[in-house]
């Protein structure tokens, strides 16, 4: 068990500072679960109260005393709710605040309401671009928790060969597949920030259960076990021939890394095979041209407008009727973080430090889906890939 | 794969508009998840418009095909986005509402503002208490559904005969189960509706950590993998005459059961066995006493009450510091549903078809935790177990 470096948190407060200082916030209150992993390096019941300047304080419910143990931050402080922090403000001399960030995108609105009965002459923004803007910067530390959800993800890639077989369900090989990583350290949660973001590990479906549309907002859907979660693995079983699509992603210390491979048992058909091969030329191009300071809708558009003039439009992405917005996304604590490589994103630039996943897909309706997905990193030694999984399709006898 | 027949989906808003009516409410959208499973039948990313009286409208962004196919509701109605709704209304021949109930508890700010801003000049309020009333009262169809998953739980505490061993690491014994249930149809998500909940099938852990307090609104909490999730099963060895954990939710076609054992390699000390034996006393104490037209609070005091004359005021449902504030949870679609069999509740009622997990647990810390749970029914023809595992302490040779 790894805990984070009290630097790493000193300087991630310092940067969300900074933001806030740009923004004109007198204080941020950090609520939810990911952010707080990030700014305190524990997840407990409370709040991270972080003032423009000075020293942020984790006022903790539940439980103090851990958080004092998995904490690098110097003030942990008990409460028992959040009707004592106009009080532990006094008792620290910080000034009530005026302008409050929170986390909008996330809070409910119920809880939203008892912040501003709490500060009934404060305003409220949404802290969670300027925390999102922070997050999007991996530091070192934090690249090499993700290289290890990248050996995970590979020893998962590696056991798919040895499960994947003809009669054998989806649903067999995704507990055959989940049971590996968790063997392995995977904590078994994955953390995903948009409302009503159901995941678990990843989608794993073949043949026709893999061109299936879902709510998902992801490229590939499935059918899932039931139309409570209908999405991922199914009862459908493999068959020669067709696409095995292993979308799975790592998780070691709460850093994510997301990977897709693509499986037949025989040979695939001749459109699928090429489909494969278009969706690596997309994966060559985008290496090719990213780099720091394209803006993201740009790298979006790139690759987009290839793949529509490979003869792609009714099956990138999605099939019409379907299609996702986005060809990669960020992740690191959050499967669904800064940079999205995605349809509109022009005013946002790429920069040193960010990772991503990129994930050029086609679905065929009736037939299934195929494409590929690796992490990548924005060094400053250049552009690097996480995942090191073979690129190749893999043929199974 | 079940589909809810469309006579329990027309049941369950006709209760709602009841409520409605009742609360002077002239519509209400359903946005999250497990309400819109409970709603519609599926999981679709879209919007439930429900009026105050006549049909409601399912409006599906994706995938609208598929909420056809799944759906028992008359109306699905394909849309963009929210801002489709008053247009749809309009075409509906349906009235722009003035007092609109939203899912205050869980919808994020930034939903709701948007839905402020689609009806300026409508009142907004919580409807998620009059969501809650609908679904706590089970029909036969979704006590079938949970019976299900009962015989889930059963056939994870038999695997667990065979897999705890002394020496394992309790992940090791958590990986086991999960895949046990994961081939069983369990679909890998457990849905809990409060806000920052995380949960991964349960709560499996050992000796010293089973006494951890952990951020989960649970009264036993374990050190996890990692401080990202620090909660569940971590990787503690199983030693001789400790006792080991493993409280699980089945999960069948996307209902629930509640379910804790507790398991001894070797002999448990008098003092965890004493402690059983009372924690099984206040379990038997519950059954005796509980009755419709009973307050949640009332059942809760009286349990409580025994627990502390008992001597485990420092011990029941958490150490002291770390206890919580319920001994029982309502659960179907979700974990943590109404009724709440907790302090406080002296205004709710206990009324027939409502289903509840009851887990009296005391907690000893620098030595282990012990406990039981299972899930009961207060059925028209009286109090029932859902769970049936047997209660004995499980002791392995």
């Amino acid at each position: 068990m790894r805990l984070t470096p009290a630097v790493e948190l000193e300087y991630r407060c310092h940067k969300l500072q900074e933001y806030m200082q740009s923004a004109l916030l007198d204080a941020v209150i950090i609520v939810q679960n990911a952010d707080l992993f990030y700014f305190t390096g524990t997840v407990q019941s409370g709040n991270l109260y972080v003032p423009a300047s000075g020293q942020p304080l984790y006022l903790v419910r539940k439980d103090a005393g851990r958080a004092r143990m998995e904490s690098g931050l110097k003030e942990v402080v008990p409460f028992g709710s959040i009707k004592d922090i106009p009080a532990v403000l006094a008792q620290y001399g910080y000034p009530l605040p005026k302008r409050i960030g929170l986390e909008l995108d996330v809070l409910p609105v119920n809880f939203y309401k008892r912040y501003c009965g709490l500060f009934p002459n404060a305003d409220f923004s949404d802290a969670t671009p300027l925390v999102r803007k922070v997050r999007m910067i991996k530091s070192h530390y934090e690249i090499h928790l993700m290289k290890d959800a990248a050996d995970q993800v590979d020893l998962v890639y590696r056991r798919a060969r040895e499960v994947i077989r003809v009669g054998k369900t989806d649903i067999d090989v995704a507990a055959e597949l989940e049971y590996a990583a968790r063997k392995d350290g995977h904590q078994g949660l994955i953390r995903m920030r948009g409302f009503n973001s159901d995941i678990c590990y990843g989608q794993i479906f073949s043949g026709t259960d893999s061109a299936v549309p879902a709510y998902a907002d992801t490229p590939l859907g499935g059918m899932g076990l039931n139309p409570s979660f209908g999405q991922g693995a199914g009862l459908k079983r493999i068959e020669a021939h067709e696409p095995v699509i292993i979308d799975f992603a790592g998780c070691v210390d709460g850093y994510l890394c997301d990977q897709t491979r693509v499986f037949f048992v025989g040979k695939p058909s001749d459109r699928l095979r090429h489909a494969y091969d278009d969706m690596l030329e997309i994966q060559a191009l985008m290496m090719r041209v990213v780099e720091v300071g394209m803006s993201w809708g740009t790298l979006y558009d790139i690759c987009q407008s290839r793949a529509v003039q490979m003869g792609y439009a009714d099956n990138f992405m999605g099939a019409t009727g379907s299609q996702v917005s986005f060809i990669g996304h960020g992740l690191g604590i959050e499967i669904d973080e800064y940079p999205f490589i995605a349809r509109g994103f022009h005013h946002m630039l790429l920069e040193e430090g960010m990772t991503f996943a990129f994930e050029p897909k086609a679905v065929f309706p009736g037939e299934g889906a195929i494409g590929i997905e690796n992490t990548f990193y924005l060094s400053n030694e250049g552009f690097k890939r996480l995942t090191h999984s073979a690129d190749e399709l893999v043929i199974l006898n």
